[in-house]
């Protein structure tokens, strides 16, 4: 008899329930409820271009619609039965922090501020926050750089802290009247539980760890001290924090009898502690040790685990690395790319280029025509800032190598390329600091819907590129925690080593290096190295007459060749 | 009773003929006929890419057709009469060889090469020989480095050495033929006034000077000694060419007979000697001291002239300084940009960026709508090298700044300010080798056609921009040298100086130069040499970090402004 776990995947739009068979991972129904309030369910306010907001009446609406039709879907297989669910599991987007009065109701459900964006979710890209962040940034390097240490050097605006302290600056009525502020991946867990009191809500390491400088090896969340010196109200938002974060092998509680009723699933079933996205994308794509996941979308999250009982020194230019936030036991260390996909989405929507021959579709059919080189093109993929390593978000994208006869399909490939070199670039850090980057696995959209960019990805990086079987490994992911929380009795997992090799896997077909591809790119990455060390650092001084020329004659011999 | 003089202006796809009134430069009449031969009027192969020859008997025909048809419209008006002519002049494109026999007939004439491309002209795009121009380049640099530094440091593969001593390597059947090879700009005129014969023929100093090394300090074309280096036969051809060069301010003799009866004018009246369009699209553009005239296309070619009797040294970068091959009585001083229109041409049909909205048109208007440095966009307008001051084929665009918002207006508007800055680059080499410039005075397609452009040029060089009034000043500097060749008693002039006052003009519409947009432009500007200089250099070393993050916080100064 197969037992099901349930992934909700709290996205930027929507959220989606996924019911997994424990067993062997197949997905076998799946949902998604699109958010109702503002614009494709994000608050946003004409006045104020970085505001980002969402309604936590959302999630709740959302967890039952989704829910409820994935369920009616799997019973459409004559072998499931609600029955046989034995665990939840929850990601979210994050950070996306919402504030909770005293008894752990969002403000947002008061009357009073029910229509008030400063007290909903402050969705993560939310930047009303960037002063904030500068001046939190600027504090730590001063008084607490270890802080920093651990999130590359720069505290985000799309951070936690951030967050909290623009919403006191600027609307002090909702702060006021805020008990403590709560991540959405803490939240949905502690909905479902019945623990969103703050005396007993449990907050998970990973959006903790990552977005709200949380680490035991200074006693859990920033110091008063330092707080104070921001302002003396964080500290007292610090009072309200706990001293202890958990992971996605945690049970938040048990499924009460109202959720329980509401979405047809039995009573008590344990509901795992949350985390970001991200991470529990990294473990429904069968995470380990020594393998690289890329997340690939319209921005890349690059993951990799580490022991907790090996020596890791701080990475410069990661955004984090925290004990536990992907995989109990292993360190979590986070990099990324600002943008990926968003650059091909920006190339072909915003600027629209070649007429009708302008889709994804036609520029990839004709940019998969062209050798590496062939093009004498090479770009800066930053057009929304380098996340890693140079944690720079005032750099910006750059193209050279054009002629009179550059075409839309050279540029569209040379925008691949250059997202592939800025992946090359993550990757070699991870390995300056001693870890090894023997798989690279890969999911998200464009791992299955661009053959073209994952060879490039190949012959860029040197390495065999797999690609997760799921196409939601986040909320395959979440379903794992699920079946780690329900333990083996009930026909789950004792832990992630277990439940990674039985529900997750990689596709067939694999992309493999071409070696002469391979040689070509090796001579573009190090152009690509210094035009990124000239533009992204302030220390690197070169003259760069050879690479329009190293370019010209590298197209000569692709092409003669 | 007026008298007037006619242009014939010989292009790359076509021949005009322009009737100008010598008393006030008015264009009475004017008439163009496309060349029969090949493509458009060029003869290409499609195994040779770099190809490009025009029939010589398209230039036979064409001067009848294009005369007769202006001179049909000017009659339509009252007072005109062809007995009023008093004179021709001839431009045409160069350099723009062609291989003739003893008596000075092509050998395209000649049954056995009549289809041969070999035996017709060379045309000033056809860049087959670029091979023998880098052998030529390198010969000079050891021999004769006085020959390189009139010519900007570089031998170009469009010039009268390298196109002669390719024919020898590559048809040596047709160079055997040949008993010398004479510039269109020469043939012409001794077409029409019966002296093609090699013995009488008039070279002109403007094609001589500029694209075949002439210049009296060294004894006229390049020794013997220097061209037998070579190849021997390079000297051979050298010993059929004479020792003297003329103006445009001498006749090449008078109409002859024949010619008067074929194109319907009085006989004997004086055709001027020969000169390149541009030059004499400086003439027509008033060119006179501490003037800057540019003619602006799909390239530009930037002239200047400089008193004889003042000193002048050698200036790095130019294409040229030659005595007299503009104006008598002046050095002429050429330099330019290799690709202008053409970039703007690239972006809209080749890239086609923008979808419906992406003609010139609507591109201009919205891109005129923006401020400067609000777009956080720099380019480098090397799309087709850089002609001044580096004289490089082997550079390529760029653009920097890109960002997930940016729009094909932008990046229109970019890349014109990126010939801008090129266009100042030019502007400063002169100033920096003392030659003052008081006035811009511009002309060609873009003159008059894009108020957004010239703006831009005159916010960016820090000028007030004038505008020639004739759209036809290759032609009109043409039909100046016929007014000047007839003389006072003919009811011309003595020389030039006069006939530009008299003759040429500017329109209404200047541009002058904003000071809010200089400012900004200033500093977009020292960005752009720096990135000139690191790219196109080998001596600059610089880090560019500040590069992007200026560019963006003069963005952000301009919108918040």
């Amino acid at each position: 008899m197969s037992k099901y776990s349930i992934g909700l995947d709290f996205g930027t739009n929507s959220v989606r329930a996924l019911i997994v068979d424990v067993g062997n991972g197949e997905e076998i129904a799946t949902s998604v409820w699109n958010y109702q309030h503002g614009e494709e369910g994000i608050v946003l306010d004409a006045r104020e271009p970085y505001l980002a907001r969402q309604h936590p009446a959302d999630y709740v609406e959302g967890v039952k619609a989704c829910v409820a039709q994935s369920l009616q879907e799997a019973a459409s297989q004559t072998d499931f039965s609600a029955r046989d669910v034995i665990g939840i599991g929850v990601d979210t987007t994050g950070s996306t922090p919402l504030p909770v009065d005293k008894t752990g109701k969002p403000l947002a459900f008061h009357d009073a501020f029910e229509e008030t964006p400063a007290a909903m979710a402050w969705l993560w890209k939310d930047h009303t926050a960037f002063a904030e962040a500068g001046e939190i940034t600027n504090r730590a390097e001063q008084m607490r750089p270890q802080y920093l240490a651990k999130c590359g050097g720069t505290y985000s605006s799309e951070w936690f802290w951030s967050k909290i302290w623009h919403c006191l600056r600027v609307a002090p009525e909702v702060h006021d009247a805020a008990y403590t502020w709560v991540e959405l991946a803490d939240w949905i867990p502690a909905l479902l539980s019945g623990t969103t009191h703050p005396s007993v809500l449990k907050r998970g390491i990973c959006a903790a760890g990552h977005k709200a400088m949380f680490h035991t090896s200074w006693g859990g969340y920033p110091d008063e001290e330092f707080l104070s010196s921001l302002d003396p109200k964080l500290a007292e938002i610090r009072r309200t924090l706990p001293s202890r974060a958990y992971t996605v092998a945690d049970a938040a509680g048990g499924l009460t009898e109202e959720w329980a009723r509401k979405l047809g699933l039995p009573v008590g079933i344990p509901v795992a502690v949350g985390a970001l996205d991200a991470h529990l994308g990294g473990v429904g794509s069968g995470i380990q040790e020594n393998a690289l996941v890329k997340i690939m979308g319209t921005s890349t999250c690059d993951m990799m685990v580490s022991p907790l009982d090996k020596d890791l020194p701080d990475i410069p230019g990661l955004c984090g690395i925290v004990p536990e936030s992907i995989l109990p036991g292993f360190h979590g260390l986070e990099a990324g790319q600002s943008a990926v996909g968003d650059i091909f989405n920006w190339f072909v929507s915003r600027i629209q280029p070649g007429g009708e021959k302008g889709t994804h579709e036609e520029l990839a059919e004709q940019a998969a025509r062209l050798r590496p080189g062939e093009s004498g093109l090479l770009g800066l993929d930053w057009h929304n800032g380098n996340r890693t390593v140079l944690v720079d978000q005032r750099l910006t994208g750059a193209l050279m190598g054009m002629t009179l006869h550059t075409s839309p399909a050279e540029i569209y490939r040379a925008w691949i390329e250059s997202t592939a070199f800025g992946a090359r670039v993550i990757m070699e850090r991870f390995e300056e600091y001693g870890l090894k980057v023997e798989r690279v696995l890969t999911c998200g959209g464009i791992s299955f819907r661009s053959p073209l960019t994952m060879q490039i990805y190949a012959d860029v990086m040197g390495r065999v590129i797999e690609v997760s079987r799921s196409e939601q490994t986040c909320a395959l992911g979440a379903a794992m925690a699920g079946s780690v929380v329900a333990g083996k009795e009930a026909g789950g997992y004792t832990d992630f080593t277990e439940a990674v090799v039985k529900m997750t896997g990689i596709r067939e077909a694999k992309y493999t290096p071409i070696p002469r591809n391979v040689a070509i790119y090796s001579q573009l990455y190090q152009l690509y190295r210094q035009l990124h060390d000239v533009f992204g650092t302030e220390e690197y001084s070169q003259n760069l007459y050879h690479v329009m020329k190293r370019l010209l004659s590298l197209r000569d011999e692709v092409i003669s060749a």
